[in-house]
């Protein structure tokens, strides 16, 4: 692997925030650290400063290596690095993983100041409103007054909305990448079964398995084995598995014989492995509860006109899950508010993942319009 | 309820038959039974049959009432009856629970007369070929050597396909609705999530959960929430449910709070309540074997090539599960083959489920058609 093609090996930080944090559920988190990394140097000026918010799933890791031994870089390494569309050359970008994450900032595997024993299934719920609010808490470390660009696909892209409309000041640009104003009634449907296939495992054990020292891997890899159906298309399915079998004939069973029930299997248990229950839980939530225009009578063209920020809009062809129709509704609200927006809709084969592949023509576009942002910052 | 508008109160009868079967995957099932309804009156030249071949978890129950307490009418009680689109005055109706059933056919809860002991998992697995050649051996019962029609929805309009393809000489007509001439490998992967529901759940026990006493009621319930979305579309669950709250604000738990939740996870838990895992199993896995095109180098021309009866195919607009396209890869093949079909393509919003539906053109057209078979076949 050339590791010299991206920002090489990084280290992430963890930020403590030692004020009280109001969370919109009403509960107060009394004080809560971010696992952060960054790429590329913040300028003078302080002007160059991206922001990347994670998908349901993601973290920290954006880009490069934690180590030489590393086989995989970070979840979009594709896109950001040294010459990449969110240059590092130009760019200071800061990556985190959210709130009640699982990967280092304070969430429900995180010890309860209150407890001394991890929060697990005590964790509050935090909203997509939060997590902007903790990233806003993250600028100001920094001193970061402006972001250059805030960006995020699927969840991220809603965050990235989200700080445009709750810190109108404090960004010039948001990209907000195959995602959507609000979950439809499918989307809400998918995530509950996934909750409940984890929240009726046995190991779940209320959500303190961690305390019952089991892990409700049943439940979690079911979830994601779901889950990972409706990140993909049956266009890049079919293309990648087809019917194939893995032995030449039907074999009457119930073990592996489709090709595509393999992969499904193994992403399920690779997944089950890494990735903590209760923030998974959380964090659907937070996708379900995300809904801007509900406190503007349900208009979404009035929840967006204090919108000062500049919009990058992107959806994919066969994204079934946020599906270009989703995107079009946001433009057209900021359309109707008069905002500037551009919007691009990829033809991809990939489905709503295709977010973090390469399809050439948004790769263009990131790359392009990135040109552009930072014409908008350079010194 | 107007039970007179119905074929009214029904009683099904267990039809025993002592021939062994040999069964596609090699083995042979020593004896079986079909449990069956039958509407209507066969006529003197036995010219007035109609099958009709029942989906994932349908079974023989189509029309009419079992008792005078009975709220519920059989599963597509709309369409078959005295004066409906399938007209019990004019045809005799046969509907049967297929083999591998849980209501009453013989299968997994069934004796294996081998050990005395319900087969549970050792059921050998049936395939759409079985059961029509079960089917078959059904018609020689009743002594009816050629059926005006094989009708059926999704796995039941595989039957119905499968029927023309295997007894060309024995159907008149085959109505083939919202099915598809095989699995995408998108539905293959939605069944694999639904079956690993099912096996990890710890009350499987490996299939013998009735040895066990326990009953997999998890791994049903999330099969069933997470199969139920897929016979739905976006357009008919939004309409219904939108983003509808069970109370008037977030509650920030997991219990229910969209209604969509709630509906779902009554369905999962009623369906948990009546279904036996080993019948679900096995009949999805019947799903993904099928593909009669595949014994033709894939050429689906091929496959039906040999046909003798006419066709009668329909689709549904916001059916994701069999698409239109699905379909419309069967009119494709049957026209290139130089067969007489009949298509449509209704517009509803209920998805998949939109076979069992009344939408107004589905069922005009039905009835048109069955008109044109009772031309065909009327003394």
């Amino acid at each position: 692997m050339d590791k010299t093609a991206s920002v090489g090996i990084v280290a992430p930080q963890k930020i403590p925030f030692e004020t009280p944090l109001p969370l919109q559920n009403g509960k107060t988190l009394p004080r809560f650290d971010l696992m952060v990394e960054t790429y590329g140097e913040l300028n003078a000026g302080k002007t160059n400063a991206v922001l990347i918010c994670h998908a349901l799933s993601g973290n920290h890791h954006v880009a490069g290596y934690h180590s030489a031994e590393d086989k995989y870089p970070g979840w979009w390494d594709n896109m950001v690095g040294p010459g990449k569309p969110i240059d590092t050359e130009r760019f200071f970008v800061v990556a985190l993983n959210n709130l009640g994450g699982c990967h280092g900032s304070t969430g429900p595997v995180s010890p309860n100041p209150e407890t001394g024993q991890d929060y697990g299934a005590d964790f509050p719920m935090v909203t997509v409103k939060d997590w902007v609010k903790s990233q806003a808490m993250l600028a100001d470390y920094f001193g970061i007054e402006t972001w250059a660009a805030v960006i995020g696909g699927s969840l991220g892209g809603m965050q990235a909305l989200q700080w445009a409309m709750d810190y109108p000041g404090r960004l010039k640009h948001a990209l907000v990448i195959a995602s959507a104003p609000k979950l439809s009634t499918q989307n809400i449907a998918f995530n509950d079964v996934a909750r409940q296939a984890i929240l009726t495992d046995p190991d779940f054990n209320s959500g303190h398995y961690a305390r019952e020292h089991t892990v409700p891997r049943r439940g979690l890899r079911i979830a994601r084995m779901m889950g990972h159906i409706t990140y993909l298309a049956e266009q890049g399915l079919g293309k990648k598995f087809g019917r194939k079998l893995r032995s030449g004939g039907y074999e009457y069973g119930y073990g592996v014989e489709f090709e595509v029930e393999s992969y499904l299997r193994y992403q399920g248990d690779k997944f089950a492995g890494r990735f903590d229950a209760n923030t998974y839980l959380l964090m659907t939530k937070a996708l379900d509860y995300f809904d801007p225009a509900a406190d503007f009578g349900g208009s979404l063209e009035k929840a967006v006109a204090g919108i000062q920020a500049k919009l990058f809009v992107a959806s994919f062809s066969t994204d079934w899950r946020f599906s270009p129709e989703r995107s079009k509704e946001l433009v057209k609200a900021l359309i109707a508010a008069g905002k500037p927006v551009q919007y691009i809709e990829v033809e991809s084969h990939h489905g709503h993942d295709a977010f973090l592949m390469e399809d050439e023509a948004y790769v263009k576009a990131v790359r392009a319009y990135m040109n552009n942002v930072y014409k908008d910052v350079r010194p």
